[in-house]
């Protein structure tokens, strides 16, 4: 084995793996919620384009074709796929239950009661009564129907996975369903919901469609699937851990002051603020969990006041050394008190009812229902969209952008040794999707401080990576080969950090249109990267720059362009992105950027960075700010047609290509990943004025480490 | 006098006018509701930049300062300019009332009940209270304070024109009002509005802006400040007109026809539609009226069943001709039933209870919180943002959009003689910015169809321009002079269109900061004009591209980028446009483009075109639009520093010249506007692609055009 073959190897397992997914824990996920999830799509905004339909024809290597894998409920006896599930038995309890309870229709959304995007498995309800295991749909159950309503990301999975109980409904607007209740309850009739797994935002939603309908939204305490959910997964006895100091710059004590300052700062004098998203109580503490595959959190509502600090848990699961750390046992205004997780309710009414003049501060966007109802009955509410908590968060402190800078030089060693090792073996047929996946993660595995995936690799060959959500399985897998693009979408969990890095490759030849594409998706990032604007524009106002390129030509993407991430939380850190209800851009934040294009039956391109908001020095103003691109991997050369360019696109990307080489060289240099060096450096050698992607450097900076290339080349 | 002289005097009025403020029946308005009004601010997204305050210092040739005619109410006594209004009678007067209803505060809106952005005189309650004329702007009194909320285009306004009765708030917010509110009003207190002056939408901000605050909001009809406004105008008696046939594509019967369509398509089958807004009535009808200077509305509410149609007017306005245009004497489903304007609310009672099933649909932006509450009582409601009317209106028909274009044709005519004008005039000492504005007004006056401005014309020198909003008065008048840049925003009411344009240009030698200003406008105008996006892509998402240029140096501007207009309403056709709350964009839709930059006490920039939205040929898509602009006036040649265009920029500006020919050309002729053709020739002539400005024909298709200009100037 030449060093070569050593360096490829490096990420192999030490004993050959038989499963493809992996979970925080490295033990296989029971459903797997956290598929299909990457992209934040916006169906209102933009047409979906060539998202839906897998290969049906011309598949070069293809293992399995989805066209025999989905149900046909128009043939008798139907065709039914092996994936799809019996959903018979549980609709028949299910509505038993809905019959004693005397309603018509049960909504049941797919989340969880802390409004979470990526769910446990015990709060898979969807998918248990429905047989669909995509992160985003709502099912609605009435006595002779029930249907399902996802978004187009997840029609096919949809169809492959559920019988013929279900129908599916392709626009996952509330108004949709409540336009088909309406047409299914009759008037007088009354629509169940479990107020746990509404926000507020979403039983205004409904009440404001079904609105003079006649028919009755009610709150019902007790999730009926529950009830029928007998093999429903326990929460996990252990996990909770404190972050290491060396991550840490303010204490939680600081953070709780904070806080507090803010609450006091308000002239509307709030007396408490009650924290429900997962990831408000883990950034409050530095503490993190594993109840969510890929997501470090843990089952936890805080109820902060300005003299007390509830925190309601599973307190078994908090050790003597946690509880210590929190000061558990004392009473004081910096003392954690710990209470079970189950009487949330019951404490916030005994708060607000037993304390004159109590207002609590809410995040109407992450707060459920049930809570609010607690609050709103005694008249004692304060909401805004985030809490405060979301939004400091939302902004990182010196160390954390240190340090998530740090875990993105890190993360690049990894992405470069698979994108070597395809660049290898795959022209010679010896990888797949799923091999490639493994590898990768693999490769993080062994970084410093890696903790797992931060979701499931996507790793797409061809017609597969027009489908942005996919995520390769036993039957789907593709090989790699010269002949396909390749896109591989994939993250790390890191003490320091959570990363998310997309790339697209080609081993071959690619067509015109396909260099065209990728050229213009790579437009649109750097254009909304290298983009100054005052703080405090909202990213909203400036996504369409990851989409104006394609624009030009008629093309486009049906998914966001980015969203918020950070130190060691969930890969989509809300509320920074560039959604519509995303808040403006800050220094500091950090987001991704990831602009794409899907060719449907053909090929999908996305190019995914991370960048940090950092001053911007203008001519004229000040207060301007622009972004700072952290993840370090070069761009396939082979697709990039320079003649599209701007001057001044060419001359962000040889600057990139500086960056990468000055932060990524002495790293792989000391992981003795040299074959990856010598890579970076001919991938990340300067592209010149014209349309030639050959060196011809435009300065003695971009020149010396050329003079580098070789001479490691050499050795 | 010689052919120049004669033409230049083409637009001098028969008999010399005494005033500058003609409104739409050329008679003095009687308080300016329309003044300051022109740019649509949104303060929370982007800081507002240099508009704030006057020359104090360095005037060259301006006539007054504002440094003294501002109040102090710091002084012992205060001091008070002569143009704040005494408001201590009516003030106690109102506290009066206040006290007999047991309130403890009042709140104010500068609107009209049909939550119109421009009123009438008799609605200006806030100016009659105030002092203050602004457009923008809410009154709040309690018993012993009384206080402003108007943003910074009105600041300096607001100190010349209210005593210190009068707090002025520099935080236009919902939320500020709020607050205050809180500070003021005890634990307990009630906090009145009139339900015709608040949206639903305003009902709700304030409704959870006080939520458990324990203060309560009280819907009181029966304005307070009517009861105790002695000399309030009077509805005119005349005025309504139906439009000539040669300007409607549809009858008004065809409109009724397609909006019951949509109604009966409408899943939540409503069985009427309220039009509140004043422009959704005489689109409906092809009607107009001259309730509101600048606006051909008449006050009006049209309830439209599935088989009956309810319009309530001042039924003694109404002439024979307009009942037999209306069928006012049948009582079929194409009948227009006359009822008494007061009557609306008991009219919309009686449908509401009296007939089964009835339900109303609203558009919750547009309808004012009593009609709100009459629907809602009886639980009969269905709303929308914007009614199926705002909606259909929007995008124009195919007269309706050959017609407008028509109209701005002749309105290039009129700004081009008003540019001729003072290029030669001003050098001379010969101009001011009032006599600059009323010879605008005049030229418009003789076109075609002309029905008077469609707005008070901005006409700003120097720093007067800085402020954007900014209209000359006889105290702050300046001579126009070479050493000034000079900004004319103006536009015209048509039978056939309104129009909208902004011009700035210097007759001397700008600095180079001015040219790199103003040329960075240019491109934001440019950006925005030439972009080509996916039908249903929002304003909002694209109007970055008008600051972009000016972000990159650390510029920006204060105001929104751009507003719908139409036939011959008002200038502000929402729900078209970019800001936050306006419609995506379709083919059909006419919107301004207005990019500014405002340095204050020294000079502002603005430079606004008509464009329409337009098919856009990709290379892959189908479906995409791009804008073209229908505004025909060339920039000033002087301002561009070419140099900073791109390539693509430059022959965007070289087509728009050619279209300005071949467009204005033939008009120009027909109107024996010699000199303006000339100069319209001169400016139009193509852009090199060098910094210089000088020509250098890209095309045969450009240099044609050069030939004829240089015969004909030698004619």
């Amino acid at each position: 084995m030449d060093e070569r073959e050593r360096e490829r190897e490096s990420c192999k397992p030490d004993r050959e793996r038989k499963t493809s997914q992996r979970t925080l824990n490295g033990a296989p996920a029971p459903v797997r919620p956290a598929r299909c999830t990457r992209m934040c799509f916006r169906g209102q905004m933009f047409s979906v384009l060539a998202l839906l339909l897998p290969a049906l024809t011309g598949s070069v290597s293809g293992v399995a074709l989805f066209e025999a894998t989905e149900r046909n409920c128009s043939l008798s006896p139907p065709h039914l796929p092996s994936t799809a599930v019996n959903s018979t038995l549980r609709l028949r309890r299910l509505r038993e239950r809905m019959l004693a309870s005397k309603i018509s229709a049960y909504i049941l959304p797919g989340t969880d009661a802390h409004l979470s995007e990526y769910i446990a498995p015990r709060d898979a309800r969807v998918a248990f009564m429905t047989g669909f295991t995509g992160s985003a749909g709502t099912a609605v159950v009435t006595p002779s129907k029930a249907a399902l309503w996802t978004d187009s990301r997840y029609w096919v999975q949809a169809e492959r996975q559920m019988d013929c109980n279900w129908e599916l409904q392709r626009d996952a607007s509330v108004s949709s369903v409540a336009e088909w209740l309406i047409s299914e309850v009759p008037r007088g009739g009354r629509i169940g919901f479990d107020p746990f797994l509404f926000s507020l935002k979403t039983q205004e939603d409904y009440g404001m469609s079904l609105e003079s309908s006649n028919r009755s939204l009610e709150s019902m305490p007790g999730n009926l699937v529950d009830q029928v959910w007998n093999e429903r997964p326990p929460v996990r006895p252990d996990g909770l851990i404190r972050l290491p100091d060396r991550v840490i710059q303010r204490s939680w004590q600081m953070k709780v002051e904070q806080i507090r300052n803010q609450m006091k700062a308000n002239p509307y004098e709030p007396t408490a603020l009650l924290l429900s998203a997962l990831d408000e109580t883990a950034w409050l503490f530095n503490m993190r969990g594993n109840d969510i595959p890929y997501n470090p959190f843990f089952y936890s509502y805080t109820l902060l006041t300005v003299d007390e600090i509830w925190l309601f848990v599973h307190t078994e699961r908090v050790t003597e050394e946690l509880r210590a750390y929190l000061n558990a046992s004392c009473g004081g205004p910096l003392c954690v008190r710990l209470r079970s997780y189950d009487a949330v309710s019951d404490g916030l009414k005994a708060y607000v009812s037993g304390r004159p003049g109590a207002k609590v501060w809410i995040g109407a966007k992450y707060t459920n229902y049930a809570l609010y109802e607690v609050i709103k009955s005694q008249d004692k509410l304060m909401a805004t969209s985030y809490s405060p908590v979301l939004t400091a968060k939302a902004v990182k402190d010196d160390t954390e952008r240190r340090i998530l800078r740090d875990a993105h030089v890190r993360d690049a060693a990894a992405v470069m040794q698979l994108l070597v090792r395809l660049e290898t073996a795959a022209p010679d047929g010896k990888e797949t999707e799923l091999s490639a996946s493994a590898y990768v993660d693999r490769c993080r595995s062994k970084q410093k401080d890696n903790k797992g995936p931060s979701f499931e690799t996507i790793s797409a060959s061809g017609p597969n990576a027009a489908l942005a959500h996919y995520s390769p399985t036993r039957e789907s897998n593709r090989m790699l080969t010269v002949d396909e693009m390749y896109l591989v979408d994939s993250g790390g969990q890191y003490l320091d950090g959570t990363t998310d890095i997309t790339r697209t490759v080609h081993w071959g030849t690619p067509t015109a249109m396909q260099k065209e594409a990728f050229t213009r998706v790579l437009m649109g990032n750097i254009e909304i990267s290298r983009t100054i604007f005052p703080s405090g524009t909202r990213g909203v106002n400036m996504e369409m720059l990851g989409r104006r390129a394609l624009w030009e030509v008629g093309l486009n993407y049906g998914h966001g362009t980015g969203h918020g991430l950070g130190n060691y939380f969930g890969v989509h850190e809300w509320p920074v992105g560039f959604q519509g209800n995303n808040i403006p851009f800050r220094e500091g934040m950090f987001t991704s950027i990831e602009p794409g294009y899907y060719k449907e039956n053909d090929f999908g391109i996305r190019i995914e960075d991370v960048a940090v908001v950092v001053p911007a020095h203008t001519k004229y103003g000040h207060n301007y700010l622009t972004f700072e691109t952290v993840s370090l991997v070069p761009y396939d050369r082979k697709l990039i047609d320079t003649s599209l360019l701007s001057p001044v696109q060419l001359q962000w990307l040889n600057k990139y290509y500086e960056t990468i080489r000055r932060l990524t060289g002495p790293e792989l240099d000391r992981q003795g990943l040299h074959a990856e060096k010598r890579w970076m450096l001919k991938n990340t050698e300067p592209f010149g004025q014209s349309g030639s992607s050959s060196s011809s450097p435009s300065s003695s900076l971009t020149l010396f480490p050329l003079v580098v290339a070789v001479f490691n080349f050499a050795l």
